[in-house]
């Protein structure tokens, strides 16, 4: 039976330091961090999300703001708009909340950001950089991911690490990490074909597909360290009770919201792994706290202070 | 019994229709793309390289230029030199000869370059578009590798891919392009812990080490695709006897330069797989080959024209 890792408790120590460090600046040199948020449209999960990191930097003593735009923006008034913030001396990091309305390319828009002030670490260049293992901004959520395991104490160093899910905010730029952190790194996705038997290999298995608890004990090696990156809204009662049993916390959520939050990985398979992260409560809380640690960080870079 | 897989065919191909596109473009619009290399110093091998790469693009109606400096040319004029090629209009794409005297950072002088340049598909950004599967160039010899993996007729998508070496130039960019051709991927390395066995799972197995001989029969599975991108210099006579017999061509070299070039793939390998790259003869004549498409691919995107 193995132990679940919960994200909370690394993410406050992050934060924490986070904070120690800007107040420190801000006594020594009378500057702050400063964090620029874009949102286009109205999405009610965007602004959830957005108002969120806001806080977050206001408890860190981070300078943030929202720029809301309607959801109609042309691209060109939007190019315009970062490029304004891309010359603001005040603001050190940049994020393009998404989903974009559909007439706007995620891909483009993000790579009008400044790469220094790239915080999320999805620019073009910083991914380049990621690859190539130079020093630059990491992509928040693998960052996080590298940060949990690690916290276990485990060591990522030959280990054969799969890595279920290849998108740009999480598999493909965490396969790239657990390589540089000399893991011998396997990525799978829709197209691979003994999906369980590979899983079965990992010392360390991520499930980042967006699939909900599609992956069971057969997925697992014993032993292993598994870390779930699914939020998976899913209304399904039935479900619900066949994965967790009488929990009263999910029921609420039911009958009060009509959903509840499912990772990608079985509760069961802590059964049989070293460690699993839960859902809600594992990688969750470290996305957040890796965006203030990147925000800290560029002001650093943009400043000459040492990282 | 496998056949080797030989480069040279598929690459005469690639540049002809290079060459065909080249001459379409000088008469319609009385303009051919134009290639610039860099020298830093007089390494012997770079000079050879350099110079064969002039020769194709002379070949193929590519406009060339090489730009020799001295050994000891600091990084800031460096700089100059290649924002002068930067901003040249004739000059579509700049490749910088490694390896660089030791006072220069090559990681750094390439990001030099202006991404739509960089014809060797190194430059952070490029392979940042490269990890998003976006349009740019692509690194050469891993785009090589892919092209001549598919000219056997074998399909990437959903096969067991599994890359050795991690190194910029090949091994990273490759499990990058593979991944995106829908391969499932695993990148091997010094820290792997168990290469043979790791290995011995690949339906398509590259050697881009540079450790000469180094896989045997064991590291294959039965009717694997073997491709092998090492090019090590041997100079032991002994050696080169046991791994292929009575060559009277290794033979030739070793009398007359001291040494032969031999691959990371012992080439008894055949006997087990489907095809095996040789080397020499293999993926070698490709990487030029796809440096001279980047190049006119540079030309074309930089003036407009469909790709």
């Amino acid at each position: 039976m193995g132990a679940w890792l919960e994200g909370k408790s690394l993410a406050d120590k992050i934060k924490e330091n986070v904070q120690a460090e800007v107040e420190k600046y801000r006594q020594s040199c009378g500057a702050v961090p400063g964090l620029a948020g874009v949102l286009v449209g109205d999405n009610p999960s965007s602004q959830i999300y957005l108002r969120t990191k806001e806080r977050t930097c206001q408890a860190l003593g981070i300078w943030s703001q929202i720029l809301r735009l309607p959801a109609d923006t042309p691209a060109e008034s939007l190019k315009v708009k970062i490029e304004e913030l891309n010359a603001g001396d005040h603001i050190d990091g940049i994020l393009v909340q998404v989903p974009l309305p559909a007439h706007l390319n995620a891909h483009q828009v993000v790579s009008w950001v400044r790469p220094e002030k790239d915080v999320d670490g999805i620019h073009p260049y910083n991914l380049g950089l990621l690859l190539e293992n130079q020093p630059g901004p990491r992509t928040c959520t693998p960052a996080g991911i590298v940060a949990l395991i690690k916290s276990t104490g485990a060591s990522i160093e030959g280990r054969d690490v799969v890595v279920i899910g290849r998108s740009m905010i999480v598999g493909k730029p965490l396969a790239a990490m657990l390589t540089n952190e000399n893991g011998t790194v396997t990525i799978c996705h829709s197209k691979t074909k003994d999906l369980a038997g590979t899983a079965a290999r990992a010392d360390i298995l991520i499930a980042a597909m967006g699939k909900p608890a599609f992956v069971g004990p057969d997925f697992v090696k014993p032993g292993a360290i598994v870390i779930d990156v699914g939020t998976n809204s899913v209304s399904d009662a039935a479900l619900i009770r066949q994965l967790y049993g009488n929990d009263p916390k999910r029921e609420k959520d039911l009958r009060e919201k009509g959903y509840t939050v499912v990772g990608d990985v079985q509760p069961a398979v802590v059964e049989k792994a070293s460690f699993q992260s839960p859902v809600p409560g594992g990688i969750g809380p470290l996305t957040i706290a890796m965006l203030m640690r990147n925000t800290l960080e560029a002001f650093k870079r943009g400043r000459g202070f040492q990282l």
